[in-house]
């Protein structure tokens, strides 16, 4: 079962704890019937299983109200409902050049077809960007900063809660996308200013694919992404107003949700603060050992700053593939190569042309699947991208 | 584990093959990275899963080509994919009375907000249309028609081929909700002229919840509903035109994906004929015994006629929430009570101020079953319902 080395956490979270793939067999085998649909047994005890789900992210987040997070597929759907939902045309609309496609592309397209005006914020080389850009950004007509909480390129942490100052003293709402970071990094939407959340259940939250979500502050009135049924006001032409109904059209991903609910318990049980510790003692150590390779640069911030447990490089001029490729052919090593869904964040680290390895490591990888990276990547050097 | 007789089964299909279970098992447990995202033997066994399922269910409605077919959170989000990303300011759409919710609230939505006409045919009693009466709504500006293969309320089977003959000869585009009856009633896009098909996997075809799809005709190019990452063309400003990429944004459920191919297989072995037939002739069982009732009501076609696994029906003026209750909690029987998320389908049948108790037949369902369902109304009738 584990005999692939994966250090591609960033992408899904694998493996999984058990815990996760009893509940989805139980949900299965005893109750997947349809949450909020009939009021008999079975769909009553999914329904519960929904909201346990809501009220156990609800605390990890520090969110007051379990209703007013929602369930999506994933973090595009999430960032897709934000983003359409809540900004109109005319709107001017911050966002940084790291930012994920999920994010990019959706303003690009209001800004297209919208009159959506959009302002990139430039990063340094290590992704890091300065609040005085943020400040001088901002607009009379500026609704919405959207940032992800840290980069899927090059694990740089963007410093959310000053962000969020800077935001609601301007009046604009700030999203947060935590692709990167739900589970891995401490969140608390209050204590951080954040007005949306958009999150993946498969990732640092260790659930399966199919889930995610998007809190939304109980101020802010979005239009539904998706129209459909909800089992609540049926009779009515438009989408309820009671949430979580408002944005939960459709029979929701049941299995998924109840798996998704046993990774966040054990996110809880194992706290944020050592999930993250662990992971970055890791990350320093294949960055040390990587660093001592002739020829290797990482992307990112230096070693000893504090990041999430991805770890970018590139082998002298190789291309990123085929050293994705020879680590996977020749030693069991799973990475991913290329591009990874943020282009700008490539221009910003010099990696446009040539893509980059990314490895990420996660709350199961061990210090012997470090070793073995290190070890690897010395080898593919000194055999092939000297 | 069967020990709730579940008639249920227009809601949320239950239970489902052994074979779904292990394939989600399995995939969990072995290779539950990032399709598409990563070259690594994990990502291209989650990426050869998902295009295993895609040619199956390409098989099994006809489509030419799988990459047509995109994968979906649930029918709703196909339905908004199709109706969001097709009709234009300006346009004219023509559904049906019985339509879910699904079809009708993103309709009302772009009546509300972008100018768009939508007319209403009306269904009979027993759901039926008149294709005269389809003619006869069609207008110059009319670019779509949406209608249900079989209503989730009524059980009655909709003329597709016959609808599309006539939206082809008039140049409208047909896309047909097929929530109740994908793996439940025959279907082919070429055949029946249908140009978008939106449809389940958590119902007929046996999967898990969390599952779905929109087949999207080779000449149509919907504007995408969700944009962001496909892990393709990754530089790109704007949304890929490649297929399935263009519809599949974001990381796509692969587990429940794995386990729906288990069930479209497991389809495609019975045959659907038989799986209708099978349906079709406890059906006739149950509403035979109901209505030896006295004081029960049918719903939808007569004795008889072609229909799907779905019998609506009242006892007297009984609640139909109260009915339900008591068979949920003095029979082990469960079903839906209210208002099915089709307040016009109700209006059709009479029954917009008591719902109606609708029970449905699935695959599993066993003729002990209905019997014991047919008992269960009997006494509710002799003791409460009189």
């Amino acid at each position: 079962m584990k005999d692939v080395m994966y250090f591609d956490q960033a992408a899904s979270s694998w493996p999984k704890p058990p815990a996760v793939m009893d509940a989805m067999m139980i949900c299965m085998q005893d109750y997947a019937a349809n949450p909020g649909r009939g009021s008999h047994q079975m769909a009553v005890k999914a329904s519960r299983v929904l909201f346990e789900t809501r009220k156990n992210l609800a605390r990890l987040f520090g969110i007051k109200n379990p209703n007013d997070l929602s369930f999506a597929l994933n973090t595009t759907h999430a960032l897709n409902q934000a983003i359409k939902g809540f900004v109109k045309p005319g709107d001017h609309v911050i966002c940084t050049n790291i930012e994920h496609n999920s994010v990019r592309r959706p303003l690009e397209h209001l800004k297209a077809t919208a009159g959506v005006e959009l302002t990139y914020i430039r990063n340094d080389e290590e992704g890091n960007i300065q609040l005085e850009d943020f400040k001088k950004a901002l607009q009379t007509n500026t609704s919405l900063v959207v940032v992800n909480h840290s980069s899927n390129l090059l694990g740089t942490i963007m410093p959310i809660a000053e962000i969020g100052e800077i935001c609601r003293a301007h009046g604009a709402k700030l999203l947060v996308d935590a692709a990167q970071s739900a589970g891995i990094l401490p969140i608390h939407v209050g204590g951080m200013h954040i007005d949306m959340l958009a999150f993946p259940g498969h990732k640092g939250l260790l659930g399966p694919q199919g889930t995610g979500g998007l809190y939304i502050h109980p101020d802010i009135d979005l239009e539904p992404f998706m129209h459909g049924g909800t089992g609540s006001q049926s009779e009515a032409i438009h989408q309820p107003t009671v949430r979580p109904d408002r944005y939960e059209a459709g029979t929701q991903n049941t299995v998924g949700i109840a798996g998704l609910n046993e990774g966040v318990k054990f996110v809880m049980a194992e706290t944020i603060e050592k999930i993250h510790a662990k992971e970055w003692r890791q990350t320093q150590m294949l960055m040390e050992g990587l660093l001592g390779i002739e020829g290797v640069t990482i992307l990112g911030p230096a070693l000893g700053q504090n990041k999430t447990g991805i770890v970018s490089f590139n082998i002298n001029n190789a291309d990123s593939s085929e050293v994705a490729f020879i680590l996977d052919q020749s030693f069991q090593i799973a990475v991913r190569s290329g591009y990874h869904c943020t282009p700008l964040a490539h221009e910003s680290a010099g990696t446009l042309a040539k893509g980059a390895v990314r490895s990420s490591i996660g709350y199961f990888t061990t210090d012997e699947e470090v070793d073995a990276l290190i070890y690897a990547v010395k080898e593919i050097q000194s055999q092939y991208a000297k």
